[in-house]
């Protein structure tokens, strides 16, 4: 995995090689994105599959351990989740198949998890791209790019593939306290190929709005509920408070595994709250008086009232009354 | 001058000697906070007189050249020209006094200034202590402390005083990118004390308010409108909007000083652009690529329709239909 803690400064690639491993180089920040950590999770379990079959330890047993381990390193987004279960589904499915057998099934499994992954962000950015008039300026949050995902991303693949339709797209990139996605990821991310991006710090975002700076907005998501409350990275919420005080269309691209049907607004939604010492200091620098308290809440829910639209890999989804209606 | 970017880690006291080492330590943020910034011009001519009649140079020439230096070292703050101006009326109306007696008057002005600007903070908090509930938390944004000011602070002094007052409140500290005066100055002038206080980072701030965890926000003010549009450290007007939203109330502590009853709105306020080094950087470590382009306002405006009231020295101006009217 490209280590992205230490980004833009330093590339640096790590070789995990069992579940506790994955599981804490999501915990650690290694890698962070809502369906970059699902793929994350189908490899840990991949990887457990082939470690078994070489110590001639149970697959299914070896898997389910790696389960347990995997599925709850971050508890808000529910791509993770739903990948190591569709990896478990494929083991349980393949069970009674010979063990080299059966780690090849699940081995072509991960690769498929990851593959679809990429080619749902193109079908999202293909999608996604139609809403992007021409000389926009497109606002985006964290990093919901190719960082964040198989390749392409969400919110970043939208602007991709506008881009790639031939229009004149620049970007404005939120920093993203406490963790700097935006600044650290995003902005190297579009740089490296060339798109016209512009680094503010959070609170400004509402400034740009407000003197017209602001085309449109668009972010990814952790989870969405069946209602449309959608879950993202602390700051969101904020935005499309802004948006919608400024007429400004909010939109939200994340492929359907973000979508939990199982709950029926955000509410039940759980938002992981990181170490205080995130927001005491960045890159082992302390801003903050010693002793001091604080509340990190690393994500946040926007409720499907102020979002215009979900871009999924199935289709332009608009609100209806009452919430969203997702047909998928 | 207590040197404010070293807080909270280092307490270091410089000493400025003329016009030029003032505005310069304004400009590098050695001092910030409109009142605080008002005091040191003053401060500044008054040294630049006491200079002028040991070297038996013109004092009103002499004050007449620091005004120009000192009055445009930060353009969206009023109080500083508002304090330098008071200071160059003094000098005039006093020209024809023996130099001596000129440069003592001017010494005993700056004085003056400073100390009135303590006297009104202290009545700005008596006045909106009233408007703060027992048991509230309450938010600001920024440092409109001890610090900002010749002491005691505006909207820290609300909160003081509402403290002194016998009531139970804890504050929620916004930490104020890009240059993080909430996370420095806030939480350490409000820690000293033994004030509770959480510190958060800026776009946390909506997450809050909806989870019911804010219930009124207090902030300062750089530059006050005849309307009541006021201009403020980047990200209050974001705040404004999300109590806005949330039905908690948004006040301005300020003194009468910040009126600007020249500009009919908040659009005639020149905001400062810094550089961009403030936002590439986080306390020395560079968290952006090399090369990104940045935006870096640093003040925004709020518009008067978001303000639920702003306390004054004279009392708790509420607006009215189309705006405030102040009758001061």
């Amino acid at each position: 995995m490209l280590d992205q803690r230490l980004l833009p400064q330093k590339e640096e690639w790590i070789r995990l090689k069992t579940a506790e491993e994955v599981a804490q180089a999501i915990k650690d920040m290694v890698i962070r994105g809502a369906p970059a950590i699902g793929i994350a999770g189908a490899m840990g379990i991949a990887q457990e599959a082939v470690r078994a079959l070489k110590e001639g330890r149970d697959i299914i047993e070896s898997v389910e351990r790696a389960q347990r381990i995997l599925g709850e390193a971050r508890p808000t987004a529910v791509n993770l989740k739903w990948a190591v279960n569709r990896m478990i589904r494929k083991a349980r499915e393949k069970a009674t198949e010979k063990p080299h057998i059966l780690a090849s099934y699940l081995w072509s499994e991960a690769i498929g998890v990851m593959e679809e992954d990429i080619n749902m962000n193109k079908q999202i950015g293909r999608i996604g791209a139609e809403l992007i008039p021409d000389k926009a300026t497109v606002m985006t949050h964290c990093n919901a790019g190719a960082l964040a995902t198989g390749g392409y991303g969400t919110a970043l693949g939208v602007i991709r593939a506008a881009i790639a339709a031939g229009k004149d797209i620049k970007v404005v990139a939120c920093e993203t306290r406490p963790y700097l996605q935006g600044a650290r990821l995003t902005a190297w991310e579009l740089m490296r190929e060339g798109i016209d991006v512009t680094l503010i710090v959070d609170s400004a975002a509402g400034s740009l709005m407000a003197r017209g700076k602001v085309d449109c907005v668009v972010v990814g998501a952790d989870r969405i509920a069946r209602n449309g409350d959608t879950a993202n990275k602390i700051g969101t919420y904020t935005h499309a408070v802004l948006a919608n005080q400024h007429g400004i269309p909010f939109y939200v691209a994340a492929p359907s595994s973000t979508l939990d049907l199982s709950l029926p607004s955000g509410d039940a939604i759980p938002i992981e709250e990181r170490g205080s010492e995130e927001v005491f200091g960045f890159g082992g620098i302390r801003i903050a008086p010693e002793g001091i308290k604080s509340m990190n809440p690393v994500f946040d829910v926007t409720p499907w009232s102020l979002i215009t639209a979900i871009i999924t890999e199935k289709g332009v989804h608009m609100p209806e009354e009452g919430g969203f209606r997702f047909d998928l």
